[in-house]
């Protein structure tokens, strides 16, 4: 029986490089090396004692400290970055320049406009830019957008979320950059509406440090709003969300084991009777909780597939080069924010320039 | 008087009168009732159905829908209010000129300048004027006073709360006056700065109506940031406070039936080694969590004998008009951020304008 | 009788005594004083102490250090027993002789030789006897009955129980006869079967004292299975039983302060199918799980309601003599399985000496 | 320097040859494979589907669907064995035999029989024979060991462990045989004594199946005893041990992301004092709690580093062939007072029949 007509025809399948194999990088291979679809092709990363792990993991793989030979590499059609986020903007180009398809790490680039180039590279050139915003390929936010979808939780009041835990100090991005953004852009796959402004307060606890600290407050249209709380400095690990709307409310909290969305019948309702000076104008109903058994898949697995689809049929990621150009316009306008104390700052729709 | 009556000094215990026996009130009125300091000698409540519950549990004390009545009586050396924010100024003024010691349920009154008049009022009669900030009487708040104050957490970072829950959303105050006082208060009593600008954000979810999710970010000093994160409309119901240090870092959860503060020896420390392009410049430690035993008295027990002391011996409480007055400038500042999407607004010292 | 008089008829309302107001009494007092079907006619302690604090709170009552005059008072219809263990049987004997219906404190009595001449001199008389089972009355064990009997869960494979605490060592009973008794009672409520055989192990480890530590299996039909583990040695206070039928498994966690039941739609099924030399020959799913809202009324207030109309239309109440009567057979048993570590010891069928 | 002076000799290291590559096996290669004492030489597993995901995982080994041609391979100096159970005795005989020294997983063999054969054999050849018990290297055990020793818990009451899910049915072994076992281990390694004799409850709900749910009473000399809650049919998973002492107490929650151990200052004290007829004789005492930080090494690692030094030391591992053996003996106990509904049956002492 020859290669060819084996289960899953090698010979088809994509081959893929991963730059940066230090926190995220080795999960990234993995769920790529187990992936029918892919071949993992070539890993590279600058530091020996990682590109030496690499090596005894992936036997198969070229392994290389030389992210430049992993792109030109024949075998590799698709190049993964995860690397720093400054290394970001001129991985991705060269990768996409030289025909590769490209999946960068969150977020996207430093800045919008490098977005906006990287977008226009592989639109030009027909190729797939897909940010791994890998939360939106989980059981739990594919459900909440679906709930959400089908007007289960009806007019959405707000989203809120603490996503803290003692961390990293990170040297070329500060605490929104690194953790808020993972609530952005869960928000941006879930919700029905985008942020107009931002409200974003901090603080800095290192000297001459990035934030470490930071409360983001997203304005929608009129009844939304939204809330961040990013934090590397906390003693306990917490990451819950609560999206409360008209029908229902959610509880998203990542660290359960099991049940970690929860819908909670809850809610408001107006009763106009004029009784009391104080109270019960507004009054609460309070019924059922349940949890929808999730999808336990790994999201790096549904990632990696749908990453597949879109380059097997030409396809838009749900996490688009778009989608990271729209995170990092909220994260530039927090940042502005917060140098200045919470004053609100407008966020630049992503056609409003063009 | 021999020291078997000098124990229990019926005839000496201050009469005490107590308005308003809706929410609140029948704790208090049980809680002086208990106490061998106070003989509960009125309770008056506008609505039938409540003065009918008090004079079935309270059957030795005049019951009476009028307030007047209640301030008049002689028996009455000390009133307690526990009606409506709105009404606070009009019943302790009243109280005040009556000659009356006066304790008046959070926040003190509805701007800071009748906070100010009370004041003013309760120091020319030398009067005792207290605010029911009921958390600073609470074992769990006097023990983390205790370890901020011995250097047990070091330089303080950030004071961070939640205080959400499915409530009644009131006519008279929104949500911030509501719930995020109790955390304003409590920073005032453990928090060895006093913030000095607000920035306020939230949203009303019904028509005509008061915030009723509202988030603060208060600006201290260099290095110290508060928050609050107050929410009438949350499925679930948290009380949780992390208050972090240079050295040790708290959990403050009121909802633990026991363990309610948690102290955890982690936290950061500066390594300059210049390694890594990314990374580790700050690194972390984690080390034990501790979790002291608490006394689990019933705060308002606390709060009543502390209230009899003050008033025997002629001192200023805790938790007095002072406390109070700061409490109301920080609201006061909070609503004018968020009527503008969070703008920062500098806090009015208390004798800034003296 | 007019309208107004009918609906609170003051004068036709019950009148009732307590006896012992030590750890439960003031529960039962407080109840029975608030209840509009019942006045709080007398309440006797032993102790001074006690008797003032009743008189304190109850100041309407007739409060006495003789239970026997409380017994006699002609305004006691009914008298309430909260009494040690070892006092139940003299004190209700007399209860029922002297006219008065009875509701005693779990357990019902020492031995079944005493709870059946209470339940036939209450049957002589025609006097309701009634064994306060607080846990029948609560909203969560009301909705796993009518889960249960709706057939929601399936067959019953196993009720386990964890009911652990620091607790105070009684002198005169058990934690087998403090604790377990709990859930024998409730599972008498909501399991379609009785118990046959009960094999009991537990230690004692103070010198001369009761087993403070103790496990309980009961043996039912084929199929279902009962443990509880009780323990007034425990670090931590657990009050979990888990509930599995063939169709849902029920967790009842009673420390939650909301969300107390949960129904989990899994379990298992039969896979006949060859294939594995170890595994796989059951398989298992896993759904959705589900937390209904519960009343949360006071159980003793339901209780109280529910001891009243069994007075008014002469019936038998939920938790009867008789239900009394089956719990202490299966405590007698579990004595003697424990002396014998274990060894199983059958249950006396309640009638069948008769 | 050449390659091979290099800091870990690959040519000193030892050769392992891992069979079964289902469920547990994959974790075995893998900390054998990142381990520098060894080199993954060979995986066996009789399936196929495994076999292929070996040969992915680790190309650098041998791996093949036969165990002899492992057991025989001239690279492996050392077998770990990770199979059904009712093959252990078989492959380790066969693996000691051919000279190998042998890790075998949880439960060493079926029988004691089979264990002392494999005991005996290991002796004769001086070969090392490790059980795979491997809570004995977590953090959280080795630390709670390192108390008891110390004599912090003061003198043991009582071992209570609560081990259940919603499992697979395992053909082969019985729920005890399965996740008994681990806590009779644990026991093994922490208590200062050794149980004399076991009362064990259960049932079956598969028909003609092994029991599926457990509860196992262990009997040590006075004042300690032991009790395992173990189940298969469980909607919640819980990993939860009290240790109780009559200095402190222990909380070891094995589901907990942190603080998986917590010691409480909590205990009993006998006041002699002849107060009352039915209580507070034994009074109690609540202090602090406190939860060290934990090594967080995968014990899997430690484990493999101790069976590395036990060889090239000829050292007696912690989990050796008489732990193995005295578990087993216990197993068999258990089972005997399964069938007979809790009576208690002697576990024979491995010395006892030589």
């Amino acid at each position: 029986m020859s290669a060819k007509t084996k289960r899953k025809p090698r010979a088809a399948s994509i081959g893929v490089g991963v730059i940066g194999y230090g926190y995220w990088g080795p999960n990234l291979a993995r769920n790529f090396a187990e992936s029918t679809d892919f071949n993992l092709a070539a890993v590279s990363d600058l530091k020996g004692e990682f590109a030496d792990l690499a090596r005894r993991r992936h036997p198969g793989a070229l392994v290389t400290r030389d992210a430049r030979e992993l792109i030109k590499h024949p075998k590799v059609d698709a190049v993964v970055i995860a690397t720093p986020v400054v290394t970001h903007h001129a991985l991705a180009l060269e990768a996409l320049r030289a025909g590769k398809h490209v999946l960068v790490t969150k977020p996207l680039a430093s800045t919008s406009a490098q977005c906006e180039e990287l977008i226009a590279e592989a639109a030009r050139r027909k190729l797939v830019l897909m940010v791994d915003h890998t939360f939106v390929y989980t059981g739990a936010v594919r459900r909440i957008k679906e709930l959400i979808s089908k007007g289960e939780i009806g007019d959405i009041y707000y989203y809120d979320s603490v996503r803290i835990n003692l961390g990293l100090f990170q040297r070329d991005v500060d605490v929104i950059w690194d953790l808020a953004v993972h609530d952005i852009s869960i928000m941006d796959f879930v919700l029905p509406q985008r942020p107009r402004a931002v409200s974003a307060t901090g603080i800095a606890h290192v000297p001459n440090g990035r934030p470490n600290t930071a409360y983001l407050t997203l304005f929608f249209e009129k009844d939304l709003i939204g809330h961040i709380h990013a934090n590397w400095l906390s003693p306990v690990k917490i990451r819950r969300t609560l999206i409360a709307g008209s029908r229902r409310m959610i509880v998203y909290d990542d660290i359960e084991p099991s049940e970690k969305v929860k819908i909670y019948d809850k809610g408001i309702f107006i009763d106009n009777s004029p009784e009391n000076i104080s109270k019960m104008l507004i009054s609460y109903r309070a019924g059922d909780m349940w949890a929808p058994h999730l999808d336990i898949t790994e999201a790096l697995r549904i990632e990696a597939a749908h990453f597949a689809e879109c380059i097997a049929k030409s396809r838009r990621p749900l996490t688009d080069g778009e989608a990271g150009l729209r995170t990092i316009r909220i994260l530039e306008a927090a940042a502005r924010s917060l140098a200045d104390r919470g004053h609100p700052v407008d966020i630049v729709s992503p056609h409003a320039g063009r």
